[in-house]
Protein backbone atom coordinates (compact mmCIF):
# COMPACT_ATOMS: atom_id res chain seq x y z
CA UNK A 1 0.00 0.00 0.00
CA UNK A 2 1.40 2.95 -0.51
CA UNK A 3 2.04 5.76 2.13
CA UNK A 4 -0.18 8.95 1.69
CA UNK A 5 2.22 11.78 1.54
CA UNK A 6 0.92 15.32 2.38
CA UNK A 7 0.80 16.98 -0.64
CA UNK A 8 4.13 19.80 -0.98
CA UNK A 9 3.29 23.21 -0.11
CA UNK A 10 4.57 24.90 -3.51
CA UNK A 11 4.83 29.00 -3.32
CA UNK A 12 5.01 30.66 -6.41
CA UNK A 13 6.25 33.80 -7.62
CA UNK A 14 6.65 36.45 -10.87
CA UNK A 15 9.32 38.95 -11.81
CA UNK A 16 8.19 42.45 -13.14
CA UNK A 17 11.23 44.08 -14.64
CA UNK A 18 10.75 47.85 -15.59
CA UNK A 19 13.06 50.22 -17.98
CA UNK A 20 13.21 51.49 -21.42
CA UNK A 21 16.90 50.58 -21.46
CA UNK A 22 15.58 46.79 -21.11
CA UNK A 23 13.37 46.74 -24.03
CA UNK A 24 15.93 49.48 -26.60
CA UNK A 25 18.42 47.21 -25.99
CA UNK A 26 20.49 49.26 -24.14
CA UNK A 27 21.16 47.67 -20.89
CA UNK A 28 21.44 43.77 -20.96
CA UNK A 29 19.28 42.52 -17.79
CA UNK A 30 20.96 40.65 -15.03
CA UNK A 31 18.58 40.73 -12.75
CA UNK A 32 16.21 38.16 -14.02
CA UNK A 33 18.72 35.10 -14.23
CA UNK A 34 19.88 36.17 -10.11
CA UNK A 35 16.26 36.09 -9.15
CA UNK A 36 15.85 32.39 -10.40
CA UNK A 37 18.49 31.37 -8.89
CA UNK A 38 17.97 33.05 -5.56
CA UNK A 39 14.30 32.12 -5.49
CA UNK A 40 15.00 28.01 -6.65
CA UNK A 41 17.14 27.80 -3.72
CA UNK A 42 14.39 29.63 -1.68
CA UNK A 43 11.80 27.01 -2.50
CA UNK A 44 9.92 29.16 -4.32
CA UNK A 45 8.92 28.81 -7.82
CA UNK A 46 8.95 31.71 -10.14
CA UNK A 47 6.36 31.08 -12.81
CA UNK A 48 6.52 34.01 -15.16
CA UNK A 49 8.50 37.23 -15.93
CA UNK A 50 7.54 40.43 -17.89
CA UNK A 51 9.14 43.17 -18.49
CA UNK A 52 7.29 46.59 -19.28
CA UNK A 53 8.41 50.12 -20.28
CA UNK A 54 8.76 53.09 -17.74
CA UNK A 55 5.06 53.62 -18.71
CA UNK A 56 2.54 53.96 -15.31
CA UNK A 57 -0.70 52.48 -17.52
CA UNK A 58 1.65 49.50 -18.72
CA UNK A 59 3.03 48.92 -15.24
CA UNK A 60 -0.01 49.36 -13.51
CA UNK A 61 -1.60 46.43 -15.94
CA UNK A 62 1.08 43.81 -15.34
CA UNK A 63 1.49 44.14 -11.59
CA UNK A 64 -2.24 44.06 -10.77
CA UNK A 65 -2.61 40.86 -13.14
CA UNK A 66 0.43 39.52 -11.49
CA UNK A 67 0.08 39.78 -7.91
CA UNK A 68 -3.75 38.40 -7.67
CA UNK A 69 -2.01 35.01 -9.78
CA UNK A 70 1.27 34.45 -7.62
CA UNK A 71 2.44 34.26 -3.79
CA UNK A 72 5.21 37.33 -4.45
CA UNK A 73 5.61 39.47 -7.29
CA UNK A 74 9.52 41.10 -7.14
CA UNK A 75 9.97 44.10 -8.95
CA UNK A 76 13.62 45.82 -10.52
CA UNK A 77 13.78 49.22 -11.44
CA UNK A 78 12.60 52.99 -11.82
CA UNK A 79 13.17 53.66 -7.99
CA UNK A 80 15.70 56.38 -8.49
CA UNK A 81 16.02 60.27 -8.09
CA UNK A 82 14.67 61.46 -11.94
CA UNK A 83 11.65 61.69 -13.42
CA UNK A 84 11.84 58.37 -15.66
CA UNK A 85 12.30 57.00 -12.19
CA UNK A 86 7.81 56.65 -11.94
CA UNK A 87 8.09 53.14 -10.35
CA UNK A 88 6.45 53.95 -6.94
CA UNK A 89 4.00 56.23 -8.31
CA UNK A 90 2.79 53.38 -10.41
CA UNK A 91 2.39 50.75 -7.75
CA UNK A 92 0.46 52.61 -5.37
CA UNK A 93 -1.99 54.03 -8.29
CA UNK A 94 -2.04 49.88 -8.47
CA UNK A 95 -2.87 49.26 -4.98
CA UNK A 96 -4.81 52.45 -5.02
CA UNK A 97 -3.38 53.95 -2.01
CA UNK A 98 -1.91 57.04 -1.46
CA UNK A 99 2.11 57.89 -1.76
CA UNK A 100 3.90 60.49 -0.33
CA UNK A 101 7.70 61.48 1.00
CA UNK A 102 7.81 58.71 4.08
CA UNK A 103 9.27 60.01 7.02
CA UNK A 104 11.38 56.91 7.82
CA UNK A 105 12.21 56.89 4.54
CA UNK A 106 13.51 60.78 4.57
CA UNK A 107 15.39 59.71 8.50
CA UNK A 108 17.30 57.11 5.70
CA UNK A 109 18.13 59.66 3.01
CA UNK A 110 19.38 62.44 5.42
CA UNK A 111 21.91 60.48 7.35
CA UNK A 112 22.74 58.55 4.32
CA UNK A 113 23.93 61.83 2.21
CA UNK A 114 25.21 63.47 5.54
CA UNK A 115 28.18 61.36 5.03
CA UNK A 116 28.63 62.20 1.43
CA UNK A 117 29.65 65.08 -0.50
CA UNK A 118 26.39 64.99 -1.66
CA UNK A 119 23.05 67.46 -0.95
CA UNK A 120 19.63 66.04 -0.31
CA UNK A 121 17.91 67.40 -3.85
CA UNK A 122 14.30 67.58 -4.60
CA UNK A 123 15.32 64.70 -7.32
CA UNK A 124 17.35 62.39 -4.17
CA UNK A 125 14.21 63.28 -1.91
CA UNK A 126 12.03 61.63 -4.92
CA UNK A 127 13.30 58.38 -3.63
CA UNK A 128 11.59 59.09 -0.44
CA UNK A 129 8.33 58.61 -1.82
CA UNK A 130 6.38 55.13 -0.32
CA UNK A 131 2.92 54.17 -1.14
CA UNK A 132 0.86 54.45 1.88
CA UNK A 133 1.29 50.91 4.19
CA UNK A 134 4.59 49.92 2.45
CA UNK A 135 7.41 48.25 5.10
CA UNK A 136 10.90 49.62 3.82
CA UNK A 137 13.60 47.42 2.20
CA UNK A 138 16.74 48.25 3.11
CA UNK A 139 19.75 49.26 0.40
CA UNK A 140 23.35 48.66 1.69
CA UNK A 141 24.95 50.08 -0.64
CA UNK A 142 23.27 53.65 -1.61
CA UNK A 143 20.86 54.08 1.28
CA UNK A 144 17.82 54.77 -0.83
CA UNK A 145 15.52 52.10 0.37
CA UNK A 146 13.08 49.64 -1.39
CA UNK A 147 9.62 48.41 -0.04
CA UNK A 148 7.19 45.85 0.23
CA UNK A 149 3.88 46.54 -0.36
CA UNK A 150 1.19 43.17 0.38
CA UNK A 151 3.30 40.69 -1.88
CA UNK A 152 4.66 42.85 -3.56
CA UNK A 153 8.70 43.66 -3.53
CA UNK A 154 9.82 46.69 -5.35
CA UNK A 155 13.74 47.15 -6.14
CA UNK A 156 16.11 49.10 -7.77
CA UNK A 157 17.24 47.87 -11.60
CA UNK A 158 21.48 48.12 -10.75
CA UNK A 159 22.26 44.67 -9.99
CA UNK A 160 24.60 45.38 -7.12
CA UNK A 161 21.87 46.84 -4.82
CA UNK A 162 18.68 44.54 -6.27
CA UNK A 163 21.01 41.74 -5.29
CA UNK A 164 21.42 43.65 -1.77
CA UNK A 165 17.86 44.21 -1.12
CA UNK A 166 17.22 40.38 -1.99
CA UNK A 167 19.47 39.78 0.49
CA UNK A 168 18.07 42.22 3.09
CA UNK A 169 14.32 40.35 1.82
CA UNK A 170 15.83 37.09 2.39
CA UNK A 171 15.02 36.13 6.40
CA UNK A 172 11.56 36.75 5.78
CA UNK A 173 10.40 35.05 2.58
CA UNK A 174 8.97 31.68 3.69
CA UNK A 175 9.70 29.11 0.91
CA UNK A 176 7.33 26.05 -0.18
CA UNK A 177 9.36 22.48 -0.40
CA UNK A 178 12.48 22.83 -2.41
CA UNK A 179 12.33 21.97 -6.30
CA UNK A 180 15.46 19.18 -6.62
CA UNK A 181 16.66 18.26 -9.84
CA UNK A 182 19.33 16.00 -11.56
CA UNK A 183 21.30 16.10 -14.67
CA UNK A 184 22.21 13.78 -16.75
CA UNK A 185 24.83 14.22 -19.78
CA UNK A 186 23.63 12.65 -22.60
CA UNK A 187 26.28 11.82 -25.26
CA UNK A 188 23.32 11.90 -28.59
CA UNK A 189 21.23 14.30 -29.77
CA UNK A 190 17.81 15.31 -28.36
CA UNK A 191 15.92 13.77 -31.64
CA UNK A 192 18.40 10.49 -31.18
CA UNK A 193 16.60 10.16 -27.27
CA UNK A 194 13.81 11.88 -28.14
CA UNK A 195 11.22 8.67 -28.55
CA UNK A 196 12.46 6.71 -25.42
CA UNK A 197 12.79 9.99 -23.28
CA UNK A 198 9.40 10.99 -24.00
CA UNK A 199 8.28 7.44 -22.65
CA UNK A 200 10.43 7.80 -19.43
CA UNK A 201 8.49 11.16 -18.65
CA UNK A 202 5.26 9.61 -19.43
CA UNK A 203 6.05 6.96 -16.73
CA UNK A 204 7.50 9.51 -14.09
CA UNK A 205 4.62 11.65 -13.80
CA UNK A 206 5.77 13.38 -10.64
CA UNK A 207 9.08 14.86 -12.09
CA UNK A 208 9.09 17.76 -14.89
CA UNK A 209 12.23 15.97 -17.30
CA UNK A 210 13.58 18.97 -19.81
CA UNK A 211 15.98 18.22 -22.27
CA UNK A 212 18.21 21.00 -23.63
CA UNK A 213 20.66 20.04 -26.97
CA UNK A 214 24.15 21.40 -26.99
CA UNK A 215 26.43 21.18 -29.77
CA UNK A 216 30.51 20.64 -29.29
CA UNK A 217 31.31 21.84 -33.03
CA UNK A 218 31.58 17.87 -33.83
CA UNK A 219 27.76 16.56 -33.16
CA UNK A 220 24.74 17.16 -30.85
CA UNK A 221 24.89 16.38 -27.34
CA UNK A 222 22.59 16.93 -24.38
CA UNK A 223 21.82 17.41 -20.93
CA UNK A 224 18.55 15.79 -19.57
CA UNK A 225 17.39 18.07 -16.27
CA UNK A 226 15.08 16.15 -14.01
CA UNK A 227 12.99 18.05 -11.75
CA UNK A 228 10.56 17.43 -8.68
CA UNK A 229 10.08 17.76 -5.12
CA UNK A 230 10.64 13.76 -4.05
CA UNK A 231 14.28 12.61 -4.43
CA UNK A 232 12.66 9.01 -4.65
CA UNK A 233 11.11 9.79 -7.80
CA UNK A 234 14.06 11.73 -9.27
CA UNK A 235 16.52 8.99 -8.99
CA UNK A 236 13.75 6.60 -10.39
CA UNK A 237 13.21 8.58 -13.45
CA UNK A 238 17.31 8.97 -13.48
CA UNK A 239 17.62 5.43 -13.24
CA UNK A 240 15.55 4.96 -16.41
CA UNK A 241 17.66 7.69 -18.08
CA UNK A 242 20.54 5.15 -17.66
CA UNK A 243 19.23 2.50 -18.52
CA UNK A 244 17.81 3.77 -21.97
CA UNK A 245 21.50 5.56 -22.64
CA UNK A 246 23.31 2.30 -21.60
CA UNK A 247 20.30 0.51 -24.53
CA UNK A 248 21.56 3.28 -27.16
CA UNK A 249 25.32 2.45 -26.40
CA UNK A 250 25.09 -1.11 -26.79
CA UNK B 1 4.14 79.12 -38.87
CA UNK B 2 5.25 75.26 -37.93
CA UNK B 3 5.40 73.07 -40.57
CA UNK B 4 2.57 70.54 -40.00
CA UNK B 5 4.18 66.71 -40.30
CA UNK B 6 2.83 63.95 -40.61
CA UNK B 7 2.58 61.53 -37.68
CA UNK B 8 4.93 59.18 -37.67
CA UNK B 9 4.10 55.37 -38.30
CA UNK B 10 4.60 53.45 -35.21
CA UNK B 11 5.16 49.64 -35.63
CA UNK B 12 4.70 47.78 -32.00
CA UNK B 13 6.05 44.17 -30.94
CA UNK B 14 6.37 41.94 -27.82
CA UNK B 15 8.50 38.68 -26.95
CA UNK B 16 7.41 35.41 -25.47
CA UNK B 17 9.99 33.59 -24.55
CA UNK B 18 9.11 29.75 -23.39
CA UNK B 19 11.12 27.77 -21.57
CA UNK B 20 11.10 25.94 -17.73
CA UNK B 21 14.84 26.03 -18.19
CA UNK B 22 14.59 30.30 -18.63
CA UNK B 23 12.80 30.28 -14.75
CA UNK B 24 14.94 28.08 -12.87
CA UNK B 25 17.90 29.85 -13.71
CA UNK B 26 19.56 27.06 -15.49
CA UNK B 27 19.93 29.12 -18.76
CA UNK B 28 20.35 32.87 -19.00
CA UNK B 29 18.35 33.98 -21.84
CA UNK B 30 20.51 35.31 -24.86
CA UNK B 31 17.58 36.05 -27.33
CA UNK B 32 15.56 38.94 -25.47
CA UNK B 33 18.56 41.36 -25.54
CA UNK B 34 19.56 40.44 -29.37
CA UNK B 35 15.82 40.59 -30.43
CA UNK B 36 15.46 44.07 -28.54
CA UNK B 37 18.68 45.29 -30.72
CA UNK B 38 17.10 43.64 -33.71
CA UNK B 39 13.92 45.30 -33.85
CA UNK B 40 15.66 48.90 -33.05
CA UNK B 41 17.28 48.30 -36.17
CA UNK B 42 14.24 47.63 -37.85
CA UNK B 43 12.48 50.33 -36.27
CA UNK B 44 9.74 48.44 -34.52
CA UNK B 45 9.10 49.12 -30.40
CA UNK B 46 9.49 46.32 -27.93
CA UNK B 47 6.80 47.58 -25.83
CA UNK B 48 6.85 44.06 -23.75
CA UNK B 49 8.56 40.56 -22.57
CA UNK B 50 7.06 37.72 -21.36
CA UNK B 51 9.07 34.61 -20.15
CA UNK B 52 6.87 31.51 -19.35
CA UNK B 53 7.04 27.54 -18.85
CA UNK B 54 6.76 25.37 -21.04
CA UNK B 55 2.95 25.00 -20.24
CA UNK B 56 -0.19 25.15 -22.47
CA UNK B 57 -2.25 27.19 -20.44
CA UNK B 58 0.43 29.49 -19.91
CA UNK B 59 1.89 30.20 -23.00
CA UNK B 60 -1.87 30.18 -24.60
CA UNK B 61 -2.94 33.32 -22.18
CA UNK B 62 0.14 35.40 -22.80
CA UNK B 63 0.48 34.58 -26.72
CA UNK B 64 -3.12 35.23 -27.15
CA UNK B 65 -2.97 38.54 -24.91
CA UNK B 66 0.13 39.83 -26.84
CA UNK B 67 -0.70 38.98 -30.51
CA UNK B 68 -4.36 40.94 -30.04
CA UNK B 69 -1.90 44.44 -28.59
CA UNK B 70 0.96 44.13 -30.81
CA UNK B 71 2.03 44.66 -34.27
CA UNK B 72 4.14 41.53 -34.06
CA UNK B 73 4.85 39.02 -31.41
CA UNK B 74 8.52 36.91 -31.59
CA UNK B 75 8.67 33.71 -29.97
CA UNK B 76 11.84 31.51 -28.29
CA UNK B 77 11.89 28.39 -27.57
CA UNK B 78 9.92 24.92 -27.16
CA UNK B 79 10.18 23.84 -31.09
CA UNK B 80 12.66 20.82 -30.38
CA UNK B 81 12.32 17.13 -30.87
CA UNK B 82 11.31 16.05 -27.34
CA UNK B 83 7.98 15.87 -24.96
CA UNK B 84 8.93 18.96 -23.90
CA UNK B 85 8.75 20.99 -26.65
CA UNK B 86 5.04 22.20 -26.95
CA UNK B 87 4.85 25.51 -28.64
CA UNK B 88 3.91 24.48 -32.01
CA UNK B 89 0.80 22.69 -30.06
CA UNK B 90 -0.43 25.27 -27.94
CA UNK B 91 0.41 28.04 -30.64
CA UNK B 92 -2.09 26.07 -32.83
CA UNK B 93 -4.29 25.69 -29.82
CA UNK B 94 -4.17 29.83 -28.90
CA UNK B 95 -5.40 29.91 -32.67
CA UNK B 96 -7.61 27.53 -32.57
CA UNK B 97 -6.86 25.81 -35.69
CA UNK B 98 -5.77 22.50 -36.10
CA UNK B 99 -2.05 20.94 -36.33
CA UNK B 100 -0.35 18.23 -37.92
CA UNK B 101 2.86 17.02 -39.74
CA UNK B 102 3.10 19.61 -42.65
CA UNK B 103 4.70 18.20 -46.25
CA UNK B 104 6.73 21.22 -46.42
CA UNK B 105 8.24 20.62 -43.51
CA UNK B 106 8.73 17.02 -43.70
CA UNK B 107 10.48 17.42 -47.09
CA UNK B 108 13.06 20.13 -45.33
CA UNK B 109 13.95 17.83 -42.87
CA UNK B 110 14.05 14.22 -44.75
CA UNK B 111 16.74 16.35 -47.47
CA UNK B 112 18.61 17.82 -44.12
CA UNK B 113 18.61 14.50 -42.57
CA UNK B 114 19.47 12.67 -45.70
CA UNK B 115 23.46 14.13 -45.62
CA UNK B 116 23.15 13.41 -42.06
CA UNK B 117 24.55 10.58 -40.07
CA UNK B 118 21.01 11.16 -38.20
CA UNK B 119 17.69 9.61 -39.09
CA UNK B 120 14.26 10.89 -38.69
CA UNK B 121 12.76 9.43 -35.97
CA UNK B 122 9.78 9.75 -34.80
CA UNK B 123 11.21 12.40 -32.05
CA UNK B 124 12.43 14.41 -35.14
CA UNK B 125 9.26 14.67 -37.13
CA UNK B 126 7.63 16.46 -34.12
CA UNK B 127 9.54 19.33 -35.33
CA UNK B 128 7.19 19.03 -39.00
CA UNK B 129 4.01 19.42 -36.79
CA UNK B 130 3.17 23.35 -38.08
CA UNK B 131 -0.41 24.97 -37.18
CA UNK B 132 -2.58 24.88 -40.36
CA UNK B 133 -2.14 28.21 -42.41
CA UNK B 134 1.51 29.00 -41.35
CA UNK B 135 4.23 29.86 -43.23
CA UNK B 136 8.17 28.64 -42.58
CA UNK B 137 11.06 30.15 -41.71
CA UNK B 138 13.98 28.69 -43.15
CA UNK B 139 16.71 26.93 -40.52
CA UNK B 140 19.96 27.34 -41.98
CA UNK B 141 21.66 25.93 -38.91
CA UNK B 142 19.77 22.36 -38.25
CA UNK B 143 17.05 22.44 -40.46
CA UNK B 144 13.87 22.32 -38.53
CA UNK B 145 12.46 25.32 -39.69
CA UNK B 146 10.00 27.86 -37.43
CA UNK B 147 6.97 29.04 -38.99
CA UNK B 148 5.11 32.36 -38.84
CA UNK B 149 1.10 32.49 -38.23
CA UNK B 150 -0.54 35.86 -38.63
CA UNK B 151 1.43 38.28 -37.00
CA UNK B 152 3.01 35.75 -34.36
CA UNK B 153 6.70 34.37 -35.72
CA UNK B 154 7.95 31.01 -33.52
CA UNK B 155 11.57 30.40 -33.28
CA UNK B 156 14.01 28.64 -31.75
CA UNK B 157 15.45 28.93 -28.44
CA UNK B 158 19.14 28.38 -29.20
CA UNK B 159 20.53 31.86 -29.58
CA UNK B 160 22.18 30.51 -32.74
CA UNK B 161 18.85 29.19 -34.50
CA UNK B 162 17.09 31.91 -32.96
CA UNK B 163 19.19 34.93 -34.52
CA UNK B 164 19.29 32.75 -38.39
CA UNK B 165 15.62 32.32 -38.21
CA UNK B 166 15.34 36.23 -37.35
CA UNK B 167 17.74 36.89 -40.08
CA UNK B 168 15.42 34.64 -42.40
CA UNK B 169 12.74 36.92 -41.21
CA UNK B 170 14.42 40.36 -41.85
CA UNK B 171 13.65 41.03 -45.28
CA UNK B 172 9.81 40.84 -45.42
CA UNK B 173 9.14 43.28 -41.68
CA UNK B 174 8.20 46.45 -42.58
CA UNK B 175 9.43 48.94 -39.71
CA UNK B 176 8.14 52.24 -39.12
CA UNK B 177 10.03 55.52 -38.43
CA UNK B 178 12.67 54.16 -37.00
CA UNK B 179 13.26 55.79 -33.12
CA UNK B 180 16.95 57.71 -33.51
CA UNK B 181 18.74 58.24 -29.90
CA UNK B 182 21.71 60.29 -28.79
CA UNK B 183 23.91 60.08 -25.41
CA UNK B 184 25.55 62.12 -23.20
CA UNK B 185 28.17 61.49 -20.66
CA UNK B 186 27.20 62.77 -17.35
CA UNK B 187 29.79 63.18 -14.77
CA UNK B 188 27.51 63.94 -11.88
CA UNK B 189 25.27 61.68 -10.33
CA UNK B 190 21.44 61.23 -11.16
CA UNK B 191 20.55 63.37 -7.89
CA UNK B 192 22.80 65.90 -8.82
CA UNK B 193 21.08 66.36 -12.66
CA UNK B 194 17.98 65.15 -11.67
CA UNK B 195 15.93 68.01 -11.17
CA UNK B 196 17.05 70.16 -13.87
CA UNK B 197 16.97 67.05 -16.27
CA UNK B 198 13.02 66.52 -15.09
CA UNK B 199 12.63 70.23 -16.66
CA UNK B 200 14.11 69.55 -19.82
CA UNK B 201 11.88 66.65 -20.19
CA UNK B 202 9.25 68.57 -19.34
CA UNK B 203 10.45 71.45 -22.50
CA UNK B 204 10.55 68.66 -24.40
CA UNK B 205 8.02 66.29 -24.82
CA UNK B 206 8.78 65.10 -27.97
CA UNK B 207 11.46 63.27 -26.69
CA UNK B 208 11.55 60.29 -24.49
CA UNK B 209 14.87 61.11 -21.96
CA UNK B 210 16.59 58.02 -19.73
CA UNK B 211 19.17 58.28 -17.02
CA UNK B 212 21.32 55.57 -16.14
CA UNK B 213 23.41 55.94 -13.02
CA UNK B 214 27.38 54.64 -13.54
CA UNK B 215 29.53 53.66 -10.52
CA UNK B 216 32.82 53.90 -11.36
CA UNK B 217 33.84 52.73 -7.70
CA UNK B 218 34.81 56.53 -6.38
CA UNK B 219 31.81 58.57 -7.74
CA UNK B 220 28.39 58.19 -9.63
CA UNK B 221 27.97 59.15 -13.16
CA UNK B 222 25.04 59.37 -15.11
CA UNK B 223 24.58 58.51 -18.94
CA UNK B 224 21.77 60.46 -20.23
CA UNK B 225 19.99 58.65 -23.13
CA UNK B 226 17.48 61.14 -25.50
CA UNK B 227 15.46 59.04 -27.93
CA UNK B 228 13.13 60.18 -30.14
CA UNK B 229 11.61 60.01 -33.73
CA UNK B 230 12.93 63.50 -34.81
CA UNK B 231 16.30 64.16 -35.33
CA UNK B 232 16.01 68.05 -34.54
CA UNK B 233 13.89 67.40 -31.41
CA UNK B 234 16.71 64.99 -30.44
CA UNK B 235 19.23 67.81 -31.03
CA UNK B 236 17.32 70.38 -29.07
CA UNK B 237 17.23 68.60 -25.76
CA UNK B 238 20.97 67.22 -26.41
CA UNK B 239 21.76 70.83 -26.24
CA UNK B 240 19.77 71.90 -23.31
CA UNK B 241 21.72 68.87 -21.29
CA UNK B 242 25.12 70.70 -22.12
CA UNK B 243 24.19 73.93 -21.42
CA UNK B 244 22.43 72.17 -17.86
CA UNK B 245 26.15 70.50 -17.80
CA UNK B 246 27.94 73.62 -18.48
CA UNK B 247 26.00 75.37 -15.32
CA UNK B 248 26.86 72.52 -13.17
CA UNK B 249 30.31 72.60 -13.69
CA UNK B 250 31.03 76.04 -13.92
Amino acid sequence: MPTLSKPAKIVTAAMLAIGDELLSGRTKDKNIAYLADFLTVHGIDLKEVRIVADDQPAIVEALNALRHKYDHVFTSGGIGPTHDDITADAIAAAFEVPIDHDPRAINILKSHYAGTQYELTTARMRMARIPDGASLIENPVSGAPGFSIENVHVMAGVPAIFQAMLGELSPGLEGGERMLSATVDCPFGEGTVGDALGKIQKDNPETAIGSYPRHDGKRYMTQIVVRGRGQNSIDRAVKAIHKMLDELAS
